[in-house]
C-alpha cells in the first residue's frame, strides 16, 4: 500500500450525477410511467430486463415466498432471524413520543410524531443484491410504524420471472407483505406516481444503479428519497498495539466490495504501517475477489502515517469515513475526539462485518465525506412529525400586541389583522 | 370564493426545477465560485447586485451591527426578543441525549448525537426578508449547539453595501456573529465550497429566489441542504360552530403572502361557507395587499364542501396542508385523526399568526403535499448521529460463526476472514 503523510490529506471523491444522456434516459422512463402507468412499466420491464410479465404476475405471491423458504439453507435462515432481531432491537431504542407542554395559562404546545404511512424500498437485482441491506432498510420502518411496506427488485433471472430466494426470504423476515418484480427507473417512477397495481409511496429508500440514482434524485419532492450512497470507505485509526494481521483483514472487507471502494490506515507508527502493508499484500493473494479488492487498494487504498495521535485523528475528522475502526491501546478514551464517522468500530473485536450484518446498528451509512452532515439509516427516517399550536384565550389577549407588531414591521396587514380581530372582539 | 366539492380535491402543485437556461446559469455562477473564489464572488455581486465591494468587505461589521440596534424601533426590539425566548424555549425541548445499551457481555451499542460544526444560513434581500424567518432558521441550529452559524445576504440597497437593520438585529438577537453582504448562487457557492473569505459550511439552509433554490440543488451532497420551499398554504378546518370572521381572516393572511399561495376552508356546513365567502370579500376590499390577496384566493383559494365531518378530514389528509387551523366544537378530539399537516392550530385563539411569529414552534413547515413525509424545521436538522459499535471478546467469539455465514452467502469472503482470523486466533 502506498504511504502517504497525513496532515494534508482529505478524502473526497465526486458525486456522480450521471451524464446528460444518463439523465435523459432516466427522465424519458419516469416521464412515461408516470402518464401511461402499468403500460409503460411492463414495456421497460421488457425492454430492460428482458422478461416478459403482465400486470397480474407483477405482485410476487404467497406461494413464491413459501417455496423461497424450502430453497434457502438453515444456518442462512437461523443468522438472518437472529441478525433481524438484533437490528430489531437497536432500532426500537431509537422510537421517541410526541410531547405537549402545557403552560399555566392554558396554552399547549408540541410535537406530534408519527410514521410515514407508505414506504418502498428498492433491492437491486444480480450480484448488488444482499438480503442483509434489505434487513437495514426495511426493520427501521417497520420499527418506526410504517404500515404499509413493499419491496420491489428486478426479476433476477435472464429471461425468468424468478427472484432471488435469499432477498424474498429477508424481505419477509423483516415483514415485507408486499413486493414487486420491477427494477430500473421505472420501478422508481411506479413508486413515486403509482401506477394501475402498484400504490404510490410516501418515500423510496434503497440503493440501485446509476439509472435508478437519477430517478430518484427526478422524483425527490414528489416523494422522500434517502441519500445517494457513493462506494463503501473504512479508516481504521490504530497504535503500535493493533494487531497487523487484524488491520489488514478489515481493510480488505472493504476493498473487496467494488474498485472504487476506499480503505485507509492512519497511525502514527511506522512499525505498524510496515507490517499493515505486508500483511494486505499477503492476504489479498489468497481472496477470491483479489482483482477487485487489488483495484480498490491500488487506485484508493492508503496508509497515512501522522507525526502524532493528534495529527491522526485530525485526518480522521477530515475524512469523516463512513466506517471508522479505533485499534489502539485505550480506544474508548479517542471516542469524544472523533467529530465526523458514520459508525464506530471500538477495539480489537468490533471488526466492521460485525455491524455490517449482526449487531443491530444500521450497515447504510453516509459516505464520501457526509458524514459531516448525515446520519446513518434511523428510525427518525421514517417518522414525521406535525407542530401542535394550541394558544389559549388567556395567551392571545396577552401577546396580541407583540403578535400585531411584528407582522406589521414585515408588511403583513393581514397577519396583524387576524390577531387584532380578535383581540377587539374578545378582549 | 368558488365552492368546489371535497370528495376529490387534492392538492399538488408542480415542484419547480428552473428552466434549462436557470439551470445552467446557477451552475455556471457555482462552478465560478468554486474554482476562482473570492474574485467570482465579487464580479457577480457587481454584476448582479450591481453593488461594488472588496473581499475585506464582505464581512459586516461589529459596528454595523450596533448601528442597526440604534435604527430600530423598541416595540420591535421587545417582541422579537420576546418571540426569540419562546422560540428557544419550544426548541429546547427537541434535545436529545446520545446513548449507549450495555449488555451484559460486556458489548456496547449506541448512538453519538453530535452538533453539525458549521451552518449557513441564507436570507433573502428586499421585501422577501423577514426577521421572523431569521430567527426560525438560526435557533434551532443555536439549540443543537451548532458552534459556528453564519448569515449571508445581499444588499440590500441599490448600490449601497447596507443591509437591512432588522435583519441585522434580528441575526443578532438569534446568536450569529458571522454575518456576509453577499446574495444569489454566488453565495450558495461560497458556502459549499468556501472562498478565501468565507470557510465552508457543513449546511446551507434558508429560502431564496430560484437562482438560490437551483445553487442549493446543485452542491447537495457536498453539503447538507433543508428542503426548497413550495407557496405558502393554509387549509382550515370548521364546523358551523367557527366564527366566519375568524376564518376570514386566517384564510387571508396567508393569501396575502403571494399570488401562488393557497387558502382553502373544508367544512360540511353550507351557512358557514356561505358567511366565510362574503367576509372573505368584505375583509379583502381593505388589505393594503389586496391585489395579490385577490389573485391568490381566485387562483388557488377554495371552500371545499364535505358532506360530512369524515369527509372533511380525509380531505384534509389528501391535501398534506403546511398549515391547518381546526376551528370545530371540540377540536381536539380531531387531532388523532390529522395525519398529515406541517403545523396544526387548534381553536379559535391559534389564529395561524401566532405560530408565524410568536408561540415557539417553527414557521419553516413543509409544503405542497410533502408534509405527507416531512417535518417542520427543527433541531433534529442541525444534528448528527454516528453508530457506536463495541463488541466484547465474549461477543465476537458467540456469534462469529453466524456473522460469517452470512457473509459467505453474500459471496464476500474477506468479510468472513475478517472474523475468521480473530476467531482462529483468539478461541
Amino acid at each position: 500500500m502506498r504511504k502517504l503523510r497525513a496532515e494534508q490529506f482529505g478524502l473526497t471523491r465526486k458525486v456522480d450525477y450521471g451524464s446528460p444522456e444518463q439523465n435523459e434516459t432516466a427522465a424519458r422512463i419516469v416521464e412515461a410511467v408516470r402518464t401511461e402507468g402499468d403500460a409503460a412499466l411492463l414495456r421497460y420491464t421488457e425492454q430492460l430486463d428482458r422478461v416478459q410479465v403482465d400486470a397480474a404476475g407483477l405482485r410476487v405471491t404467497e406461494e413464491e415466498i413459501q417455496a423461497a423458504y424450502d430453497r434457502v439453507d438453515a444456518d442462512f435462515l437461523t443468522a438472518i432471524r437472529q441478525a433481524a432481531a438484533n437490528i430489531r432491537a437497536f432500532h426500537e431504542k431509537q422510537l421517541r413520543q410526541s410531547w405537549v407542554d402545557v403552560q399555566p395559562d392554558g396554552t399547549m404546545l408540541g410535537q406530534l410524531l408519527r410514521p410515514l404511512k407508505r414506504v418502498g424500498v428498492y433491492v437491486p437485482g444480480g450480484k448488488a443484491a444482499y438480503p442483509s441491506s434489505v434487513l437495514m432498510n426495511v426493520i427501521p420502518a417497520q420499527v418506526a410504524g410504517v404500515p404499509e411496506i413493499v419491496m420491489v427488485t428486478p426479476p433476477a433471472t435472464g429471461g425468468k420471472t424468478g427472484i432471488d430466494p435469499y432477498i424474498l426470504v429477508a424481505a419477509a423476515e423483516a415483514g415485507v407483505k408486499e413486493m414487486y418484480r420491477v427494477g430500473g427507473a421505472q420501478a422508481i417512477a411506479a413508486l413515486a406516481y403509482g401506477t394501475e397495481t402498484i400504490p404510490p409511496v410516501d418515500k423510496i429508500c434503497g440503493p440501485g444503479n446509476i439509472y435508478v440514482a437519477l430517478a430518484k434524485r427526478a422524483v425527490f419532492g414528489v416523494v422522500a428519497i434517502d441519500s445517494i450512497a457513493g462506494p463503501s470507505e473504512i479508516v481504521v485509526l490504530a497504535d503500535e498495539t493493533a494487531d497487523p494481521a487484524y488491520v489488514a483483514a478489515d481493510l480488505l472487507s472493504q476493498a473487496e466490495h467494488d474498485e472504487m471502494a476506499s480503505a485507509i490506515l492512519v497511525t502514527a507508527s511506522e512499525a505498524l504501517a510496515d507490517a499493515v502493508a505486508t500483511e494486505v499484500e499477503q492476504q489479498l493473494s489468497t481472496l477470491p475477489r483479489e482483482g477487485t479488492a487489488r483495484q480498490s487498494i491500488e487506485g484508493y487504498g492508503a496508509i497515512l502515517l501522522a507525526e502524532t495521535m493528534d495529527e491522526a485523528i485530525a485526518a480522521v475528522n477530515r475524512m469523516a469515513p463512513e466506517h471508522l475502526e479505533i485499534m489502539t491501546a485505550e480506544p474508548m478514551t479517542l471516542l469524544g475526539r472523533i467529530e465526523n464517522a458514520g459508525a464506530i468500530f471500538v477495539g480489537p473485536y468490533s471488526s466492521e462485518p460485525v455491524g455490517d450484518y449482526f449487531a443491530g446498528p444500521n450497515h447504510i451509512l453516509p459516505t464520501n465525506g457526509t458524514a459531516r452532515f448525515s446520519s446513518p439509516v434511523n428510525v427518525d427516517d421514517f417518522v414525521k412529525k406535525s407542530s401542535l399550536i394550541y394558544y389559549s384565550k388567556d395567551a392571545l389577549m396577552a401577546n396580541g400586541d407583540q403578535i400585531i407588531a411584528l407582522a406589521r414591521h414585515e408588511g403583513l396587514e393581514a397577519h396583524a389583522r387576524a390577531i387584532e380581530i380578535r383581540l377587539e372582539r374578545e378582549r
